[in-house]
């Protein structure tokens, strides 16, 4: 199946719910379930504004290839991400994997 | 005064509460006022992530200049930004400064 | 054929020569022959630093989605652009399409 | 001394030319003169075109804060850079100022 949205392309098959493994994988690196919804959130801190936003471009280079994208929201040095997949509503594969990239990405900045 | 806040330094005196005039530009370009804080927010939508974030770049650049930076989110082609000068808790000159140039990057994109 | 490069995969079949059609497309919209070389350069000029660092940025998230890279160079508000196919030691159609979104986002910026 | 360059303004005093325990400093962190001009050069590599495109955020993010932009090419995973001082014609304080933040960036990413 292969979906355009603009500049990037869906190429993966359909989204699978995220199983209970990569639920607690998840659960483990610090993302937290968000209340009445099927997603996940973490909070990241970063030493100013240029860290976080050198964070940021990465992320959303890393995103627009898997056209899986974050919701998120930046003030000065502070990022708050969440991640759910639109497609199946709720956790999937994606979001572990966008997750982990995230995650060692920030350990960089 | 000078202020350092990691990468950009405010240079300018305090920040001036914005008087009537420029709260009044802000409606104009369809900045609106947030509930309960003196701050203005507006929603911006491009044709997709890679246009958002193009803008975001810009936006970010500029915020560095300024040493004043957006509260923002951004879900795919949407960002929603919200303007306030944290020194004074309230709209400034700086707020004013920042949307003009969010507004024509925006038309840009 | 999936080759891995980082964080971009190059999911498409092998590149082919850009034939004369394509060729000419290209040179119609401003990319000139580099000596000795299979590639073709174009180079932009925006009004300052901010609208050249937000075109390379929505350049960037394209090249990344296509694993397909400009070589580039910056200089202020100059964006100087090479295009050619590794895989093929020249022109192939990814760089017509890579040229094509650049063209489109510079005109933006 | 203040002079607009769109995005940004240069607001410091006029540059001083680099002493030599400034090059020195430069020299000791690998930067490398560039023959025929008072330029130094530097060439990083990164994993992948993620990281350098992250680094390269950053170091925009605070050449603009400066007003002083570095000379840069980027092929995937490479960014070689020059830096020199317009204004007087070869390297000043600032080359050696974003000289050092370039080099606390790269080792992050």
């Amino acid at each position: 199946m292969m979906l355009l949205r603009g500049g990037c392309v869906i190429r993966s098959k359909n989204a699978v719910a995220l199983d209970s493994s990569g639920r607690d994988q998840l659960e483990a690196s610090g993302w937290t379930k968000v209340e009445n919804r099927d997603a996940v959130e973490k909070k990241f801190a970063f030493f100013d504004f240029n860290e976080a936003f050198g964070f940021m471009s990465r992320v959303a280079l890393k995103a627009e290839v898997m056209c899986h994208h974050p919701e998120w929201l930046n003030v000065y040095n502070r990022v708050e991400i969440t991640l759910s997949t639109h497609d199946i509503g709720g956790l999937s594969e994606r979001d572990l994997k966008l997750a982990q990239f995230i995650d060692e990405a920030a350990q960089k900045n």
